[in-house]
């Protein structure tokens, strides 16, 4: 397999692209694509200050080294979870994330779960209904309360994460399969904030397959942690993932085009509630000032209370 | 495995439903099951005139048969499609909806394709683009366009179609995969009719699972034919039949709450538009008068138009 630009020896061939490159070329095709997702998608630009969340993994790391290569302004985020697993996870990726970091010159910001909140996640889900099984609800939660409450007491203007095409697409089958109304209208590459408590957030690795963000990595030489989350095994996500890895198998480009139909067929007007319209039923909480769904405190502050109150007693 | 009602050995299992059920029970239940659902969806009444497609295969034959027991008049439509595929198809299973319906004094409307249009299915297609690799997009066309003429000329109040569960959900995945508007918009157990000339159409088994159809029509005994189509090898719908297949195996009930979720996410309004609303930007075909998605002919009358000119020259 030649490489379609240069005709050298191909290392990622993209059958949905019908699409074949070397490691230089790719390397320099990938970012090309996310700028211009960057654009299409009127996410943010030059002049705005950008907060990526990161978590250690080859897609947060990778978007974070695209942004800063494309000469956005971008710092980073870190959020200590506390979780072991027997390979020491959470302190890997952290080392992996300041490393990164350090290299390029660029700030990242560290906010440790355990020490702000008084429990890594793990021993948080334990106390509480929603972890019982697994501390994936809990974690996402906490998760997307700090990654807000950051982003807006820093005064970033955006919120990037470094979901894949693979993410998004599993995220979307998930939703299509329990049919999910309020999910469903508010995906997509870019959720626009309200103007008062909720960061507008970004996605702009959402139309790239995740072997192509493992072959940007690799050939950029960035150091991540190859290892998923120990409690990731049995995730619905990770299901979803394979049944779309199976259809892509048979219909190259399936996965891509089941992601693109679906924000075609909403910007066409496809479901009778806009985004901004599922979101002004939303309440400030009283503690934390973050936009709930129902009125009084939010499930993360509920959470926090319970768990302070196990511990006292 | 005992039968949840009597106790005695159980004949099917339905895993969804938590229920295991003897012979005798099982084809008591499932009546029942198809009755609740024709009330639940308003889909006709005894007073209402019914015509039943019937293709000779397990689903639509029993269809007819419950439908018969439950009290409903009800008709039966067979159109001769003129298939063979070396199995004598359209044959074997014209001569299996005559002996139903002469088996229980029902009568049985036959519309023969080759002798109507001059051509039987699989020579039609070979003459038009649409059927160029396949006969089955013509097939379902002109299935459509007499199904709906017969209706209306005959004065039938309601067409009904044996398509189960299995069917509705892997249209539904198609559907969602592709994300397909109109289609989304208008899938249900139940299509108004217009007043003009579109007739209304029903899908009484739309929550009964395949397998259990299967169960219903060897324990009544029902006469059917077991080969599917031979042109259906390799069509999508068997394709995402499998793919659900495999996600029902998985989590028993999937296939189920797939659909039915999807149901009630378009009843509480997902949707921009009603299917009426779809509707309405249709006209009569001037040749045949049928409800057409454009202006001028319909697909089936310029096909039909085609086929004639291409026999001429």
């Amino acid at each position: 397999m030649k490489c379609t630009k240069c005709g050298s020896k191909a290392a990622v061939q993209m059958r949905q692209h019908k699409l074949a490159l070397c490691a230089q070329d790719f390397l320099a095709w990938l970012p090309e694509q996310v700028e211009r997702f960057i654009r299409k998608y009127r996410m943010f630009t030059r002049s705005d200050r950008i907060l990526a969340a990161v978590s250690g993994g080859k897609d947060s790391l990778s978007l974070w080294d695209i942004l800063w290569r494309l000469g956005y302004q971008v710092d980073g985020l870190y959020i200590g979870l506390g979780i072991d697993g027997g390979i020491a996870y959470s302190q890997k990726s952290q080392q992996l994330c300041e490393k990164f970091a350090a290299e390029r010159g660029l700030r990242l910001l560290v906010v440790d779960v355990a020490e702000t909140y008084g429990q890594p996640i793990p021993a948080m889900a334990e106390r509480t209904l929603r972890g019982r099984d697994k501390p994936c609800a809990v974690c996402g939660l906490t998760k997307r309360h700090i990654m807000n409450r950051v982003a807006r007491d820093e005064g970033y203007d955006v919120l990037v994460t470094g979901h894949n095409l693979d993410d998004e697409a599993a995220t979307l089958l998930g939703n299509t399969l329990t049919w999910s109304v309020g999910h469903l209208v508010r995906q997509g590459p870019l959720l626009e904030g309200d103007g008062a408590g909720l960061v507008r957030k970004a996605k702009p690795l959402c139309r790239i397959y995740e072997r192509e963000m493992a072959a940007y990595a690799l050939l950029r030489g960035i150091e991540y942690i190859y290892e998923e989350c120990p409690y990731a095994e049995g995730a619905k996500s990770l299901y979803y993932k394979e049944l779309l890895n199976r259809l892509e198998a048979d219909r190259p480009g399936a996965k891509l085009s089941f992601y693109l139909s679906f924000l075609e067929a909403k910007e066409n007007g496809l479901f009778a509630l806009q985004p901004q319209e599922v979101r002004e039923r939303m309440h400030a909480c009283p503690t934390c000032g973050q936009p709930t769904t129902a009125p009084g405190e939010c499930a993360f502050c509920r959470m926090i209370q319970k768990v302070a109150l196990e511990n006292r007693t």
